[in-house]
């Protein structure tokens, strides 16, 4: 089988599989093959198909298929996603891609689409759909009926558990659908809805947002500009979602996955120098940290048993203040600290880690004793074990909310940080203890 | 001011928040009280808002105080709250707090609710709700206009968006409630409904059903036991946080907190006892590990230069390493590789590890040679940092993958595993060649 024979039957099966609503099953086939395969293939699907499968591939991807197909067919996919899945792909074309594409937009997605991206992403703006029932607060229930009969198919995808009620484009009312059933054909909207509903403003965080669906058991919360226009409306799976995808990016930037989320599929040059940005910066504190043992060599060369443990000192204090680092990161983000409460936390850490460090302190004290029969080595190894497990916990429980209070991000910041200073004062404990009890 | 005055002005606290529907700051002054103080506040306020407290609890806490309350004020609460929520509640008590309160229940849902604890929680019958709206597919549209005139109390919490048909208890259909807008009031729902509707079983796992909700825009899914019975619904927004919560969990045990998501205001002892359960095999892994170094004792007092980089080397092996594990976490949870593609992974590491591996080795390499002024340690270092960090990405993007593969949780074992092999690895590459090439 050659080369394009290949080609056509990859995008055979992708017809299939899209066909057979295995759109999951799809995007790893689309995964798999190459750069320019890709976009050919996506391009030979209908564009509602397209559509639906760009909207599962990883954000990166999706935009280098979008930039690489021509203008007009990336336009005619972009138009059959929702307002919120189209803006954050266009975020992530390049400019010339993205105005070309504009270009040929209807005019008024286009305009919709430009004025979305202005948002954070982590924003209301920026989560919420504009696809949204909204009447006229003088429309009365009849009016509503018609409206709905006549644009049935506009309104397919549209949530209509509830629709917004308006005064002039401002928010001023909330009607729940079920209650249109049981109402008079001639009443005004104004009469049934809800007044002052609750809404949140397009630039609210995602914490504020979170905090409104938290305290209620809304389904979808309405967004408004800064004049109270009703301009969308963010559904709580979106939230989820978002919430989700900012956890898992919290995850991946903390093992030192950083400038966006890597598939093996980029290409290796890309991969490679995403993780050396991380990694170079790691591997100078690692040698700074290193310039401590540097410092002892005299000690070393005299005692050198200490060389076993030092590596067991370093790693055993990383471990312990990383799951510091993990336990405020977790409760950073459900609101049980805030970043000014280092005491508090400091607190907490500790009498764990004073648990901790004698248990571990112990155990690894005992080894070194056994090995070498010598109470003194095992004395100075385990002691500083235990001191720095101590040490680890604070630094570990408190950098993120330094780092958050400061406003860098705790995720990629605080591994690092800690296993630098950690470091640093193992050895430190270590070495200057045995050079005075040992040598 | 005494105790119990602190304690009054907690509660008032505590009910000022909870009418102002601010339930998260209510969480966290819960958060703060003691473990008497937090079961006789929340025993304080009414049932409604109890509830509502309890569900924005971290789950321990929640079944904590359900457990120290009175069984019949604890059976109150729980009835307020959503079928799902309440099983999971369950399910976390121990067993005779559980009996005590099942039998203060209502009949049916208690029955209920012990049907529900049979679920796994990360299965469709451990997230669904059983509250939605049902009707057999012989009523009439204006069966179903008085029924929710009639009942529209019960339903005010439910997601009416969609009806589900029912033929003797069985899903047949399902109805989009805005059809009956439109439709003739003697219309049996039969005529009306969508037949043979997409559903899961209620053993469905949840990649199961996250394919379901990606290759279709429904915002819930109904979900049949083994006779086609309807047993309740899954939202999609039940879908998104249960996999969020998933993530966020696999994110705790990858940094070494198991044994369930811990909070601070959790009893010292318990705290320790969870994290030592994690650092005491690390430990022992390390000693392993770190005996290599022993071996080398007279490589090591006759280049004592070397102790200096065998934690870097460790250190920085653990980086790459886990950047690998991380994208690997990753890929198999959105399903882009199979536990079974090995080969696949390693070529895209090794790849990317022998580029890093070169800089990483250049670097350090460099610095150890200008240090000593000594090109053949540099070279010894260097080298050993240049193939050590290619057998880390190897080893790091592969044992998740194999993990996986034999029902091991990836989460917690992948590190530790990754550190003590590269560990091992780094320092006998790094002592072995010195040997020759130093000594």
């Amino acid at each position: 089988m050659n080369a394009s024979e290949n080609e056509l039957k990859n995008i055979d099966e992708l017809r299939e599989l899209m066909h057979s609503d295995l759109v999951n099953d799809a995007a790893i086939v689309i995964d798999r093959m190459s750069d320019e395969q890709r976009s050919a293939a996506v391009g030979e699907l209908p564009a509602e198909e397209a559509a639906e499968l760009i909207d599962h591939l990883v954000e990166e991807q999706a935009a280098e298929i979008l930039e690489q197909l021509s203008p007009d067919i990336a336009a005619s996919i972009l138009e059959e996603l929702t307002s919120d899945v189209r803006a954050d792909l266009f975020a992530g074309l390049d400019p010339d891609s993205a105005t070309q594409i504009l270009d040929l937009m209807a005019p008024e997605e286009a305009e919709e689409t430009k004025e979305l991206t202005r948002y954070d992403s982590e924003s209301a703006g920026g989560l919420m759909v504009t696809e949204l029932l909204s009447f006229d607060m003088n429309e009365t229930v009849q009016g509503v009926f018609d409206d709905l009969a006549e644009n049935s198919d506009l309104y397919r995808d549209i949530d209509v558990q509830y629709s917004f009620v308006l005064d002039e484009g401002c928010l001023v009312g909330v009607l729940p659908m079920r209650d249109l059933f049981l109402a008079k054909r001639s009443t005004p909207l104004r009469q049934l809805m809800i007044a002052d509903p609750i809404s949140v403003r397009d630039d609210a965080d995602m914490s504020a947002l979170e905090d409104v669906f938290d305290n209620h058991h809304f389904l979808g919360i309405p967004v408004v500009n800064s004049q109270r226009e009703l301009v969308g409306v963010v559904q709580r799976s979106a939230m989820e979602r978002a919430l989700a995808a900012h956890d898992r990016s919290d995850y991946l930037k903390s093992q030192g996955i950083v400038g966006g989320e890597e598939i093996r599929s980029l290409p290796v040059i890309e991969r490679a120098r995403r993780r050396l940005s991380w990694l170079s910066v790691n591997i100078l504190l690692n040698i700074v940290a290193a310039s401590v043992i540097a410092m002892f060599q005299d000690t070393l060369s005299s005692v050198i048993a200490l060389a076993v443990f030092l590596p067991i000192i370093s790693d055993m204090s990383g471990c312990s203040g990383n799951q510091a680092v993990a336990v405020s990161m977790r409760e950073l983000s459900l609101g049980l600290i805030r970043p000014s409460e280092l005491l508090r936390v400091w607190g907490k850490e500790i009498s764990v880690g004073t648990i901790n460090g004698i248990c571990l302190g112990a155990l690894v004290g005992l080894a070194a004793f056994l090995w070498k029969a010598d109470p003194m080595l095992g004395l100075v190894v385990g002691l500083s074990l235990c001191v720095n497990t101590m040490v680890a916990v604070s630094i570990g429980g408190m950098v993120p909310l330094l780092m958050k209070r400061y406003d860098f991000d705790p995720a990629i910041a605080s591994g690092p940080i800690l296993t630098t200073i950690t470091d640093m004062c193992g050895f430190f404990l270590v070495l200057s203890m045995a050079s005075v009890l040992l040598v």
